[in-house]
């Protein structure tokens, strides 16, 4: 039976946002968004593996706050490595078979059903999917200390979940380690593999800055 | 005597939100958005010469809201055109003076007094200055069909006020309208002026999508 799999990654540190608690640990709408996140792939496709990783330091206080929140949702915990593309990487190599596996932050509480779905059936079909959404504000590059205008309908705001033929993935996270590894598509693509974009949607918004943070608040109060 | 200007733009029609009133007249925290972009910029530099670009059909409507919500900030109400660059190009037609003008997006309630102040003095001392964020996504880019990561430390998300020599500005208004035109800074830069960047804040969106509406809401509850 082809067995497929999200990881989600809960490695922050939580030092940008001068917070006690990292971020994916807050609770927002009375759940951390972690747990909003891991119950958004629960509710859209039930039978995928599910795999957390969080830093060793932080596991207990993981435990502690599914005890809490009475979160049930069935998980493996993994240690996470020095870095995301570390963390990542430790999934990785305990999954097996040749399903897909999909990549997932842990602070990004709403990814909606067809974001998920599209993302997981592009993988399926491509062999690498990834969610984006337009960009709504003009922008500049900036090169060489000048900036220029830069057509906004190129340029795509990427999110999660990133999804892949697991073989694949396996494949990619075998590289080195590189300054250039942004993302789970940028170690895919280094292997000379194309990405397919699909849609995402707007409220999957990453909760890094303080602001993210009233902004989840209020997104869970919507969807709680 | 040196004038300053700002000039609001609020010639939207509203139908990407589909909602029957167009969005810069749209009430949050009981006030309209325009209003609170008008008094964001009466609260750092009360002496600015405001002038509000409205299409013909809703300057009823506007005076209508000025009436009910009291609204007594001193400003001019220029018609608009059939684009956002006709729009501007009538207000800085009437613009006199070797000051500086600034043009703002009517539907971003919300700069701050940083953004504004630093955004004037830039384009006091360099000619042209526009806000700016850091893009906090992973970006790709897209070319020919196919998307390729690109570095998003080089691309920059433009804000608005964007602050300009008079002179130049007005200058820049008596080129042909080209689609290249996307924002006030694309038209002077078109004349060879190069563009300093300041810096934006997080806060200063711009409300086009409903969920914009509703992080306005939840902003202006925080401001107010």
């Amino acid at each position: 039976m082809t067995q497929n799999y999200i990881i989600f990654t809960a490695g922050g540190s939580g030092k940008r946002m001068q917070s006690e608690i990292p971020k994916q640990f807050i609770p927002v709408a009375e759940k951390p968004l972690l747990m909003w996140a891991v119950e958004s792939f629960e509710a859209v496709i039930p039978d995928l593996n599910k795999l957390i990783v969080i830093p060793e330091n932080h596991i207990a206080l993981w435990k502690d706050l599914c005890r809490q929140f009475n979160f049930k949702t069935e998980h493996q915990v993994v240690s996470g490595g020095q870095t995301r593309f570390h963390s990542v990487k430790n999934a990785v190599e305990i999954i097996k078979g040749d399903g897909l596996t999909g990549v997932h932050d842990g602070v990004r509480p709403f990814p909606s059903e067809g974001t998920i779905l599209k993302a997981y059936q592009a993988a399926e079909k491509y062999g690498a999917a990834v969610p984006c959404v337009d960009s709504t504000d003009s922008l500049r590059q900036v090169k060489a200390g000048e900036s220029h205008i830069i057509d906004r309908s190129e340029i795509k705001r990427i999110q999660t979940p990133q999804v892949f033929h697991t073989k694949l993935l396996k494949k990619a996270y075998q590289q080195e380690y590189q300054d250039t590894f942004t993302d789970d598509a940028s170690v895919v693509e280094s292997l000379g593999t194309k990405i397919r974009l699909t849609e995402g949607n707007e409220e999957n918004i990453k909760v890094t800055r303080k602001m993210d943070l009233r902004i989840a608040v209020m997104l869970a109060e919507f969807y709680k």
